[in-house]
């Protein structure tokens, strides 16, 4: 019997540990707080910031938004992000991305108050991912793919994980999450030859394509665990990068998409909040 | 018929374009620089820092050696740093480790100035190698696997590459490389279920475990290359990780302990100190 891997029930357990986290703070005095920065108000951006704006409330972090034209300068982004991150009241900081050509990312991300870098742009966290020091922060997305792994009791030491994507944001640090966990870690990318053999050679396969339903039976067997962290839409369906209709029966474990690892990862990024408080005490 | 990967060509192929660049910065009245920073005088550190000195020499690169006594204080190892740090005359630096107790390792090592750290000490720079910038200096003996391997025409685009290391000088920065040259990499350890058949399946073994020969005929396959990074010791006879003898025949390509992969990362680290030159001009 296939294991549905949704997210739902790994963001609802974390959640009743977040609200008690939040309580205790609060009675100390601490309201814990989350600055959104965003430029210009592209659609996109709006309609995720008022997600992130009602999870926080139901939480009870405080989300405040610093929005600034598009044409916002470079000095004075910076002198936006060093206000930020030298106010006290502000815990953890999102920036929107991607940011218009005239702000240059490369320093804007190593401007962020390491303490207070809840998206992991800093390149100060993005090395402890590397060392596997873990007192960082980890980016949300890879993160959350561990946190449900965790949570449906799937076997990580010496299981074989293939994750299809090696980019900075995604499978690098997920990787060394995995290696930390003490699996054996195969990346596989665009330039692999014969990905159907190596995937469905693996325990677990973490799929990040960012192609709609291009994964199928062939890429796996009756014992492969799938994560799908692929988004994508055909037509207004929005699915993964696996074939989840075609491929659901004979594995034994999936994520679905939607509710499956993005909604863990928006659940992450407010948990990173409520870690910065005690980073910034 | 199997292709026994000496260091030597490569190591010597790289040598004649370093001391044509010797040449050329002593034409402009640079005399590139090596600072051996070594605390006491272990009988290993000194073997070490002669065959460098040698080394050196052979190129033209002018070594500066720093003792200090066992027992100096932090306080005043950190001044020695950052006085080699300052001083234009020299390129590159090489702290000898481990350091004694009372030194702080993970402050110096970023403390060491990112454009002089021919020994990829500092996060800077091992940060680079995860973010694959290439801009940055490699850690000498993974970029010394790479050089091997191109210098032998061995395919990386599309080929399995299983790497049996996961550490931080080696396994993790390997993989990042080799990701880069578009190969797909596996990471394997001591907590990796059956190990033989990850590595027989794939096109290049590398090896770091650091125990003698014990990789035998059912680790490998007719087409495997091998880069063999481990140093032991049986006895007084030196041997890598591989059982070179029973191997040899069997694979495709593979390199000998010794006479393999030390012969080329000695030359990196040299090499590095005339990269050096160019990131302080």
């Amino acid at each position: 019997m296939p294991q549905i891997l949704y997210g739902k029930p790994v963001a609802e357990k974390m959640k009743i540990q977040m609200k008690a986290d939040v309580q205790q703070f609060k009675n100390k005095g601490i309201s814990p707080t989350m600055a959104i920065i965003r430029v210009g108000s592209r659609e996109d951006d709006i309609a995720y910031e008022q997600s992130i704006i009602k999870n926080c409330e139901a939480i009870g972090i405080r989300a405040v938004v610093y929005e600034t034209k598009q044409d916002i300068p470079m000095e004075d982004f910076v002198k936006l992000v060093r206000m930020v991150n030298e106010d006290e009241e502000i815990h953890g900081i999102l920036i929107f991305r991607p940011l218009p050509d005239q702000l240059n990312m490369e320093i804007i991300q190593d401007l962020i108050d390491p303490k207070k870098d809840i998206d992991c742009m800093n390149s100060v966290n993005l090395q402890k991912v590397f060392e596997g020091s873990g007192d960082g922060f980890l980016p949300c997305t890879p993160e959350a793919v561990v946190e449900i792994l965790k949570h449906y009791d799937i076997p990580l030491k010496g299981a074989k994980a293939v994750i299809i994507n090696r980019s900075l944001v995604l499978g690098k640090p997920l990787a060394m999450m995995l290696i930390g966990e003490n699996a054996t870690v195969e990346i596989c990318h665009s330039k692999t030859t014969q990905l159907s053999k190596e995937t469905s050679a693996a325990d677990i396969v973490i799929t990040g394509a960012g192609k709609a339903k291009i994964f199928g039976k062939e890429y796996f067997n009756s014992q492969s665990v799938i994560i799908d962290v692929g988004i994508n839409y055909l037509g207004s369906e929005m699915c993964g990068d696996v074939d989840y209709d075609a491929v659901k029966e004979m594995v034994s474990g999936i994520t679905p998409v939607p509710r499956g690892v993005g909604t863990v990862t928006s659940t992450i990024l407010l948990r990173h909040v409520l870690d910065a408080v005690g980073k910034n005490a």
